[in-house]
């Protein structure tokens, strides 16, 4: 880190939004890119669409491909005079400034039960003198595989150790405490890594349980104060590892044969990923309740989704594994358990 | 009204709890009954559940039936120490005391395009001297049938104008109000009636929308003073309007052939029937976030559902037509443009 940067709510560099819009739309381009490659079958058809309130963005669907059955990746920019409530009360020193975002999403529902769904945010916001990164991804299998959740975690880790080894302790069990479904008890698959509101100043985890598994890890490490150059790093970092985290688990999984069970099992498990997002999700409720724009917000929607009162997966089945398993908090390098669990049912590598 | 009942706020008369759980008992057996017949395929499974802080409830749930792809109808009677916020903050006197609900909640999603999916629900509060009933039933069909929707509202005119003849002038335009996906802009489907808070006192709306058409209403009605005897008499008159409201139309509707067109837009439009229940209804998201019973609540998703990004509906077509015209407040008994919009979709009847 040179002597000349600002670590921690300095001002943000000249060029600062135009730096994070590009990075973002340039994660946008190269992730759509390398996914019609992979699908090989279906393209992504382009919407650009403007906001009337200010700025714009551009939606990239793909529907009924080879691999993915349905896929969308937003890009936005968009900027106003005054952030909302919701947002404020996490940053009150943004109030009376017009503010800037700029960030990608993406979600990708695959065909195939064997091949996990897929969940990618990075964001910037500035507002007056305030600024933030945000972002993550996370990895939502139907059927239990622990390489996969295992290769999944080890290159996001990777990436964010360029830039610190203290970053992956918090953003990992941050994911976990985030994609979380309170109602079911379940978190949204085997999580990733996922970061808000930093502002490069103390200490990593800026979320609202105090007493969580991440806000601990946090406090034990302490302040870790960051350049805006170095969470720039970071997005850009944690933004290329998608590809290399996700493309192998699908061109592994993608042959699998599969029948009606998974089918139907996969269908069941998406009824969870429409109540995350319709329920708990900060953002798509957010995006909802202030006008945004509806059908790019809910391009995270599954294709198909099932519900069935009462549905208990069999006992000792791989249904049960991934139920039991998969959807709960795991160290999953560490726990030797872990492969002893999951041996029975094939549902290693 | 007997010169000896109190309107408005009065204490409840004696064994009221015991006659509103026996009230809303009974119209879930009558209607479980009337529908085991009508589908003659499926009957109902029945799981009897307890709550852990304070009573219970029993499910009646139908998968895979005849007529009824998945349908369930709830009761429940629950009590506790102290309401939750979000209703102290619209029932600021229930503080401090604690509290009875009893319930009966339905959902049912027909197989058949053609037939309506239909949802009923009656419940009854108590805390301390502070009593209320609220309910309402709203119909949501998949194509558009002008004599359908003024049948089901029709006969919920009727049931309301024993009680008062003011009532559905005011339950109508509140159920529009309720019913409502902003994010969309569009009604849950035609309607029916909805209401909540019903006191006995002061005027019948008693939303948070002193702006819109049923506040308006009301407060052009003024004072509408009603005594715990006659919103029981409501609520039963409602709760057995039901059957001759929407069965009717089930046999009217479920013999009528359909294809792939059909099924398809139907399943679209049950996402958004996933989406207001997740998204809006303040039932759920309370029973979600305040510990319910998850498989009860959920109860009344759909089966299947499927969302698809940019969708609309063809330029003329019935799906034009439902999402036009069926998804909006409507005059249904005196607007007669709506005949002359269904006509050339042979939409009327």
């Amino acid at each position: 880190m040179g002597a000349s940067e600002n670590l921690g709510q300095g001002p943000p560099p000249p060029h600062s939004r135009k730096r994070a819009r590009e990075l973002v739309l340039g994660l946008q381009d190269e992730i759509c890119n390398e996914l019609e490659s992979l699908d090989g079958g279906q393209s992504f058809r382009t919407d650009s669409w403007e906001r009337p309130e200010g700025g714009g963005g551009r939606s990239k669907v793909m529907r009924e491909g080879r691999v993915f059955e349905q896929g969308g990746v937003n890009f936005s920019e968009v900027h106003g005079e005054e952030l909302p409530p919701s947002i404020l009360n996490q940053r009150p020193e943004a109030k009376g400034h017009p503010w800037f975002a700029t960030g990608t999403s993406m979600v990708l529902h695959p065909r195939n039960p064997y091949v996990p769904t897929i969940h990618l945010n990075y964001r910037y916001f500035e507002a007056g003198p305030v600024w933030w990164f945000g972002g993550g991804a996370d990895l939502t299998p139907f059927y239990p595989y622990l390489e996969d959740a295992r290769h999944f975690h080890r290159v996001h880790k990777q990436a964010c150790d360029t830039v610190g080894p203290e970053l992956h302790k918090v953003f990992k069990p941050w994911c976990d405490e985030y994609f979380y479904l309170k109602h079911r008890g379940e978190t949204r698959g085997v999580g990733g890594i996922f970061y808000d509101y930093q502002d490069g100043s103390g200490v990593l985890y800026k979320g609202q349980n105090s007493e969580g598994p991440a806000a601990q890890v946090s406090r034990e490490l302490g302040p870790h104060p960051k350049s805006w150059e170095q969470l720039f790093e970071l997005a850009k970092a944690c933004g290329k590892a998608f590809l290399p985290a996700y493309v192998p688990i699908v061109e592994k999984r993608q042959e699998q044969a599969y029948g009606d069970r998974e089918r139907q099992f996969q269908l069941y498990r998406r009824g969870r990923y429409a109540e995350f997002n319709l329920v708990w999700d900060r953002g798509t409720i957010f995006g909802l309740q202030t006008n945004g724009r509806t059908e790019s917000i809910l391009m995270s929607l599954p294709p198909l989704a099932r519900w069935e009162y009462g549905y208990v997966a069999p006992a000792d089945s791989r249904e049960a594994l991934l139920t039991d398993l998969f959807t709960r908090p795991q160290n999953w390098f560490e726990d030797a358990t872990l492969e002893e669990r999951c041996r029975p049912h094939q549902a290693v590598d």
